[in-house]
């Protein structure tokens, strides 16, 4: 590489998150970093764009800082949008989101605005990394995962990765074990929505759930998880079940 | 079947606009309909669910009609989910999502909330499907479409579909040919922001873009899209990249 890689970080806890700090610390190591994150929490956002809004995007950097901020206003998929179009003049040689608080393991990939962060960039055809911690508390221990972001970076860089492919890793409390490579569990949240009553008398609702394993496999992540050992997921995002396929075409479609 | 199938229909526009009101027309012909969808546009939102803040439910259903229909304050995901756990009393043999205003082929699977809405119902593991049309306007021409969503209805309904697959309908402009099994086509935004100063003198941004074809495959989506094509594409939320596992493990990920 001709010159430091640009590594752009983004997250969905929003810019001043514990998680986006630990992992802006370990890229500043491997390259010039632009951090452009949201500027309030995004969870549980997936994929949403903003297409009926006003996008605002705020220059935060700090000059005690290397690596240069921006703070914006939409969603974790907006914010790569806006990095890569608006704010950076060159394409970024890999793009890391995270650390989550919270797991992103299993279904939660597909709710997880932090996936939906590195999805983008690896549709933008971006080599691409989600990072989460199974610790949902903002002071959960990044520090001890810091060294294992560091190897599956350097393997990133190193490897690059193909087309159509971004890596949803995740890691369980500490100690950790090793890091394991992992398909997506299948899992799902059996909901219970919590029902109350406004002080104007009008119901509402709070989503809840638990969070269930359906899935015997050793191959794994929430297996894998478990155990104590970090977890990484080669994710794509062509969606086809490429395996139907050739069922679906018996079907009688004439009218 | 004991009884007449029980058919959930919802929608990323809102429980208003005319596309979901003609896929309830046709779903009347099939089962008893209850509709759960937005009280305002939802689009654009992709698989977010709503963590952070109250949902509210409105039985607005109207003694005129057969269907049965509530209004709900959040994400197609949302409204999928309270329907299940809170407003039907049994599980749905179907849920079917749309008309969108607006096409769902190619990469925009994973932005629409059209699409989110059936995936969420195939996690609950209720056969699914996707209906979206070209045309984006609001007076777009549902009626022709009619026949076509009876024969796909008609066939998931008989065959069902296996677990972990929903289908992903798009229709293109009539006259329209007939019905294909596609895959989904690489494709891809090419995002253009618009700047702009408000009154107060503060820059913004509206997200833009032009939509570009990369791929030269005549099984795609978008490729029968354009020869006027209806495209049948099996879509699984398992993301993992199986194909990729093996080169995975072949990373040195020891420190």
């Amino acid at each position: 590489m001709p010159e430091k890689p640009l590594i752009l970080v983004t997250n969905d806890d929003g810019i001043t998150a514990p998680g986006i700090r630990a992992l802006i610390e370990v890229m500043n190591e491997f390259g010039e970093v632009c951090v452009v994150a949201p500027d309030s929490p995004q969870s549980g956002m997936g994929h949403a764009i903003t297409l009926n809004s006003t996008l605002h995007i705020e220059n935060v950097s700090r000059k005690e800082n290397i690596q240069s901020e921006y703070s914006c206003s939409g969603t974790p998929a907006d914010c790569v949008k806006l990095a890569v179009n608006e704010i950076l003049d060159r394409k970024p040689d890999l793009c890391v989101s995270g650390i989550n608080h919270g797991s992103n393991s299993a279904i939660n990939v597909l709710y997880s605005g932090t996936m939906s962060a590195a999805i983008e960039a690896g549709i933008e055809g971006i080599p691409s990394i989600g990072f989460s911690s199974i610790d949902h508390s903002w002071n959960a221990d990044f520090e001890s995962l810091k060294r294992h972001i560091r190897v599956i970076t350097g393997n990133v860089l190193k490897h690059s990765l193909p087309e159509g492919i971004v890596l949803n890793v995740n890691f369980p409390k500490a100690p950790i074990k090793g890091i394991k490579v992992c398909r997506q569990a299948k899992a799902n949240w059996i909901e219970e929505f919590d029902k109350r009553t406004s002080p104007q008398g009008k119901e509402y609702y709070w989503l809840t759930g638990e969070f269930v394993n359906l899935d015997n496999g050793s191959d794994t992540d929430l297996h894998a998880l478990e155990e104590n050992y970090a977890t990484v997921v080669p994710v794509q995002f062509d969606l086809t079940a490429h395996h139907f396929m050739k069922n679906l075409n018996t079907w009688d479609f004439e009218n």
